[in-house]
This record gives C-alpha cells, structure tokens and sequence, in this order.
C-alpha cells in the first residue's frame, strides 16, 4: 500500500506543471495463489519497481562497541548459560559443549543460549501440557564470535558451524515430548525484527504444530494423494525451468516463488525430498552452507544489505512420518509494509514481480561469482 | 521479537555490574486462539510492557506544506477525477456529486478518487473474469480538505460524513457484478504505511472473497448451525462482562480481543447483529461515528498519536444473505515488528496482554471525556 502511495506522490511532483493527469491506467494486474496455502497476491506486474527503489541507503556499517553486546566475546555473562557451545579441538576438530549456570566457556565459534525473556518456556513440574500455556523453548544462537559475521559475508567453514548447529538443537528440543514443532529463524536488521546487530539466529520450539505448517502439511498430503508424487518435487522441476529460477547445485535449487508477498523473495529447495532438516545426509550441509552463502550474498549485494527474514520450513514432531512433505528455507527481505488492506484481508501486493526479482538477484549472483 | 530482544538489551544494560545473570524465568505465558479463526498468540502476560514503553516520541506534527500535498484543496486537478464528492449545499445539506475528466470540483467536504497506482482496476471490454487477474476498484477517499483532520481529533459532522461516504461508496462498488467484497481500510502514520499524510481512507473492492472473511464466515455459520446464535452476538456479550471491555453506548461495544495480536488492538461492533455496514441505520451513523472518535482519541491521546491500521469485516457480495455474520471493525495500532517467526509460522507474540490495553484505553477515554 506504502508502495502505491509513494510512487504516486513521486509521480505527482513530476508532474507538477501538468494541469491534468490521466485517469489510472487500463492494465490489469495479476492476481496470484500460492502453491499450496489459500494465499493470495496481487502481482503489480505493469507497475513494477526496480531493485534501486529498494536500494538500502545506509553508506557503511555502524561501528560496534563490543564491550556492550551481550554476544560479542567476553560477554558471555551477560547472558543466561549456553545450552550448546562449538569450541575449537585438536586438529580442527569441534568439542560440542554447554555452560553450567556458575561457568561460562569462552574462545567459543558457535554460542546458544536461552532467551532471557522467552516466549515458550519448559514446562514446570506437575504442568499440565494443555492448560493453553505456551510450554517450549525459546533460544538465540550467536552465530559468530565477530560481531557482523552474518551469512551473507561470512566465512563458509564458520556458516557450516550454523548449520550444524541448527540441526544439533533441532535435534535435541525434537526429542522433548511437549515439543509438537521446531521453528529455526533468522531476523537480519532493525527494520526486519533484529534489535541487537550481533549475527544471531532463533529457535523456538512450540507445543502445536504452527498454522502455516499444518495447512501445507495438509496440502501436499492431498497433492500426494490425488497425483502420486510430492507438491514440492513438482514445484521444484518446474520452476528450474522457468523464468523465476535464480540459482541451483547438485543438491539445492533455489528460486522466487510464482505468487511471491515480497519483493526479492525467495525459497532455497533441497533436491532431494526430505521431510525435515534432520535427515539431510552431513555431506549436504556444506551444499546447504553455499546455497546460504551464494544466496544471501547475491541478496546482500543487490540491495546493499537489506533487512529480511528467513525462516525454516519443517515436518513437525507429531509422531508421524509425514513422508509427503519436503523441507524448505523460505527467505523474506523486508522492503515493505503490510497495512490495513493485507491486515483485514489476507491479500497480499507485490510490487516487484518474482520474475523480475529472480532476473535480478540471478545477475547479482553470478556478478559476485566471477 | 524485536520487543523481547529490545527488553534484554536494557536489561542486560541495567545489569552492567552483575557478574552472573539468572536463567529465564520459570512463569508460562498464555496461548491463545482467536475467536474463529485458526491463528494463534502467545500473550505475554509476566513480562508485560507498559503504554509509556510504546508512547510516539513525536513531539509535535511536522508543519504541512498544502501546495504540495495532492490531497489539499486547490491540487484536485493533481489526482484522477472524483468518484465522489460531498459539497455544501443550502440550508445545510450535502450534495453529492462527481467530477468529469476535464473538470475538478472545489469547496468539498469529502473527496474520493481512483488511485493512480491501483492494485485492482475495472475490467476491460471483453475482459474474462476467471483470468487470474485483479479485477476491481482501488480508490483513496479524502476524509477532509485539512490535511491534518483525522478521525481521533476530527469534528464530528466532518467524521458523519467519512462513514457516510464509506456506505456510498461501498453501496456503489457492491452493485458491480465483477466485486465480491469490499476492504474499506485506512492507514495512519508512516509506520503504518501510509506515506501520504493528508487525512484519508482506502477502498479497495475484488473480485474474490478474502480468506480471512471467508475463514470467519466457514467459523460463525458453523457456530450458528451447532448453538442456534450467531458467534459476535455471544462474544459481544461476553466481552461487554470481562476485563477487556472498553467503552459502549446504546449501539457499539469496544473491547480488546481475548487473543489480540497487536498491543492496544481493539475492536468496534455493532450491537445489532447485521451482516453488513449497508444494513446500518442512518441513525446509528451518528453512533458509528461517536465510536470512531472516542476511541481512537483515547489511543491517540494514550500513546501521542500511534501509528495503526484499522480494517471494517463486512460480509461478501456473494449472493447470499450471510445472516449468521456480523459487520465490525478491527483497529491495529503499529507499534512492533512481526519478524522471521510470525511470517513462517502463522504465530503471532503479543507483549501487551489485552486485558492491560483495555484498561489503558479506558482510562484514556474517561480522561479524554472529563
């Protein structure tokens, strides 16, 4: 809506020695449905913006005053003990660790703590696990002991660090028996939900299998049902030939989703179906690290380090094997503002179509490639 | 989340000499569903922020430069000719009127136009409805020739005629066979997307049922059908008895939703059970609009002026008679960030329990009307 708004009072400064302006243009735009959910979006495919338009205007990283962060090295009182530490051992090998609420271990390359202020929190003893209590876990995983070391720039071996790190929790909070669902995320920038610039990730862990998981658990169930194969692998195949395909390997493809919310949006695919991150093979993190990398990267140079968010797309813990579905890393840069219009309706405007943001960052990609 | 990682920051500043924080607090936040729909939150209820935390640091609006807004009088010819205009006429009364493409009407009262940059726009000859295409009307409605006069400090003649020019035009867009619904919205204060910051609403009518109108339908007929009454009726009642309640005369109840997902998120509804706003009796406009103004002065005067959306719920133009639904209106103050959980989940966190917005809001109107 903010969108709309702008580019007219641009428009209208314009034209300010013009006495009349047109009517609004005849064109029509597209009016789109996500693959699976019953979510819709208007592609303003006449009217589109260019990546300058979203350009982020910031020169140069704001300096960091180490001392005051909670997650830069040497701080590590300052937050509650780690429930997983990576800390260097012989041979480059890595010594998985946790704090103990006396003793902080330092020299670490991958931290995790509890939030001090969560939003879930382990049930207490005696807790009646359906009194509409959000029992779980909510957790910040310091991604790098270099204040901005976040995966568009970061070292791939110290990226893989995040990866298994996020697999190592996603592991264990799993194996909880109040834990229906594990969602790993990542807010990058004020604007995007991040208040401390340190590099983090979350993880919360709920009691319910989330909204948006249920219904696109139930939708490839049915798509399985009815056509004998995976939503996704279908998705997949097609979109790697079409003009919305950014970037792939042997194991990853990544791409913009046909009904994209937002502008440069787009989803990382594992080739392979899988049904969550806890089955994909350790030779395939580092393909899994690359795809973050390539991606973020082309992102990060395309717009200058624009805020997003991402999140993980995975089977939920609900005993079953939910072998229909297939894991996916969904990727959100935040460019815009949903107002009254998407609040009270549940539909969506795009004002850069995803065959444009895929042209885009695929250029950026192979820009920063060569 | 942005709340939660804000509060450690401070925290974690405050306790700048403390060698060893405590771990995370043992109490369990409340997870709520909404009334019907399948959308939860989790009210965190022992870690509650307080209205100062929220309170616009604005100290005062920007001075406004009329020759350049395209919404002041004397600019009419800087935007599409009028859908509708209300202008004075004699002895008091409003003449309704639209404007032609050569000629501008001036010394209105209200002032509703297309946008220049629609999202939904009118169907071309021959246009096939089923295209995937968004078919509609997208217009800006003027809710006064002063810039600054929106609803929480407007006049309350000035305010009649916004919620009377509502019922016109969706009266007018309802009547076209291409519309199914009607999203009348508005957007206040930047955050909140609304870049232009002349007074004014949205309309925008599509050519589908949204999903959260459809999803609120699908829940209140089917609580119709198993309790014989219709579900806002009982809520109504309900609310009117709880903590949340927040102000009622003779025909609206305002109260804070028991799963709001917004701090200070409130609702208005009528307590006539009415399936639309065009079922609205010209003597409870007045009514509608005492609401309007009580309420969102007493959010205005509570946090100076807050950012925030609202969002009127009507039933569809489907053909259908919708008896077991009733129209309302949804306000959402804009005062936090929905990061990578909320948008890959379809959880909300809410750090304003409503039952603390209720009371907050309350004694704000009681100030605001001694």
């Amino acid at each position: 809506m903010m969108a709309y708004l702008r580019r007219r009072e641009r428009k209208v400064k314009r034209r300010h020695q013009v006495k009349t302006v047109a009517g609004c243009c005849g064109l029509l735009n597209d009016l789109r449905k996500d693959y699976l959910l019953n979510r819709w979006v208007v592609i303003a495919t006449h009217r589109k913006r260019r990546p300058t338009d979203f350009t982020n205007k910031r020169s140069a990283p704001q300096s960091v005053d180490g001392s005051k962060c909670p997650f830069c090295p040497g701080n590590e009182r300052k937050t509650p003990p780690a429930v997983l530490l990576y800390l260097k051992g012989e041979k480059g090998r890595i010594l998985k660790e946790k704090d103990t609420d006396g003793f902080r271990h330092e020299n670490w390359l991958i931290r995790c703590v509890s939030n001090l202020y969560p939003a879930f929190s382990p049930p207490e003893n005696g807790q009646n696990l359906n009194s509409g209590r959000a029992v779980g876990h909510h957790e910040v995983l310091v991604e790098s002991p270099n204040h901005t070391e976040h995966p568009a720039v970061a070292r791939l071996d110290q990226l893989t660090h995040v990866v298994n790190a996020y697999i190592d929790r996603l592991k264990e909070l799993s194996a909880k028996p109040y834990v229906r669902y594990v969602s790993i995320f990542r807010n990058h920038g004020l604007e995007a939900g991040a208040s401390l610039s340190h590099a983090h990730s979350q993880i919360i862990a709920t009691p319910t299998t989330p909204v948006i998981l249920s219904n696109e658990l139930r939708a490839s169930k049915d798509f399985h049902e009815a056509n004998g194969l995976c939503v996704f692998c279908n998705i997949l195949e097609k979109e790697k030939m079409s003009a919305r395909f950014i970037w792939e390997d042997e194991n990853f493809v990544a791409f913009a989703p046909r009904a994209a919310v937002h502008p440069f949006e787009f989803w990382i695919l594992p080739k392979a179906h899988r049904a969550t991150l806890l089955d994909l093979p350790p030779k395939s993190t580092k393909s899994l690290t690359r795809a973050l990398s390539v991606c973020l990267g082309g992102l990060n140079s395309l717009l200058n380090d624009p805020p997003y968010n991402y999140g993980f797309h995975i089977a939920p813990n609900n005993g079953e094997r939910n072998e229909f579905y297939h894991w996916h890393l969904e990727v959100y840069p935040k460019l815009t503002i949903w107002a009254g219009f998407e609040k009270s309706t549940g539909i969506y405007i795009n004002v850069v179509p995803p065959e444009d943001s895929a042209k885009s960052l695929k250029i950026a990609i192979e820009k920063s490639q060569t």
